[in-house]
């Protein structure tokens, strides 16, 4: 199953060359990532933070930018679950202009415990949406 | 050769888990290439997009987090060349607090004309650098 | 006339304690901006920027901010026009979560020539726009 | 008393326009506040929100942009105490590139317990600090 959304390009994302600024991406597919939580594993990012004190950082990330993106383009981004294991999620995104594929993005994230930033199993509930998701 | 350069950790970096959020760590290490350039290699951003309509996008990076970041800690930045080819450069960042690494990012910049986008060969001046500042 | 759409309070929006960062509050009303010239005017700022090499800075902008927004609200933008001159723009943009406001903002933009940083005149075709706008 | 310092503008603060994008001067004014609750006032932004669970929200703020910021200049801020109530504090901080002046930003602050919203009073160690410094 692969889970796909679309972002505007817009003038805050653009640097001085006219062309998404790589951070900038990273923010598109954060809001990717938290949008895969709510819709899908029924697990909304406030939820986590506030109610349960539990978060999914980053542990590692790498990403291959295959062409520059432009102001105004409509990118789409389709999040697959490549792996899951005890305590963390690996997701594949790739963004699209149309047909032409502009970055491909491999990540790994860790469900912790905010207080102690101790990685937690994740619940069952969850588990079972990566599990069904896993490409 | 490694250069070296230190950020604070402020509140605009920190997400509502009290720690850096990701994205905000491309934009300092985004701002330790700007200074590596413009010090080191004496080819500023602003020479570069102005007044020569050139840049250097980043084609490929890839990040291992070691450690969360606190507000208010001071981060050091350590750059390494590690390889040049003739339109594209190899970094290594390190990123400690105090002897704590936090960060390793390895990423692959690439020299290009602005208006067409194509890749051009390192002008001479900056080239000798890379090759002096190689590891 | 209301130009109204919603954003999302997203975790990169949120600071270390748990609501929006005001500064990203400005990344939101830009966008809310962009859209008015794209949707309404039929100038969106893509074209403004790369084909006709114009721009609309903001000259002024002051914000009350009534109460805090947290990860994961809607927010409900209306912007409307308050007054047009033969370069500038008064904006009133008022953001609510359900019913409750949470921010007052009032800016003037200029409309520039990029290369001279001039003001210009509002093009007819956008000045009748706002005009009819006005409230 | 009047407290100084300096940002350098860079390329993440940058629009396709190649002026600093205004919203980004949002994350240097509040990085200037933070510093100067950190070097004068004695109690930086960690402390407050993490040990003492309070914290320093913007309840308006307005600005003034006076003419635009380039890639590579730096900016010195000068921020001055104007005001200063029971729970709030009102300053106002101008920008220079040399001796031009880049903008000029009013803004009031008002110190709150982060659980409950709620303003709080100075604590008398702070406060002395305000009074000495109102200009």
């Amino acid at each position: 199953m692969t889970f796909t959304t679309q972002r505007k390009v817009r003038f805050q994302h653009c640097d001085p060359a006219g062309i998404v600024f790589y951070p900038r991406y990273y923010e598109m597919l954060n809001s990717v990532v938290e949008d895969y939580f709510a819709e899908v594993v029924g697990h909304d990012f406030h939820h986590m933070h506030v109610a349960s004190r539990t978060g999914v950082p980053t542990a590692r990330i790498e990403t291959d930018f295959h062409a520059p993106s432009r102001l105004g383009e409509t990118l789409t981004f389709e999040l697959a679950i490549r792996d899951v294991s005890r305590t963390s999620l690996t997701l594949r995104i790739v963004a699209y202009c149309n047909t032409q594929p502009r970055l491909t993005c491999d990540s790994t994230l860790v469900f912790v415990d905010l207080e102690s930033g101790h990685p937690l199993p994740w619940p069952d509930a969850m588990r079972r949406h990566f599990d069904h998701d896993i490409t």
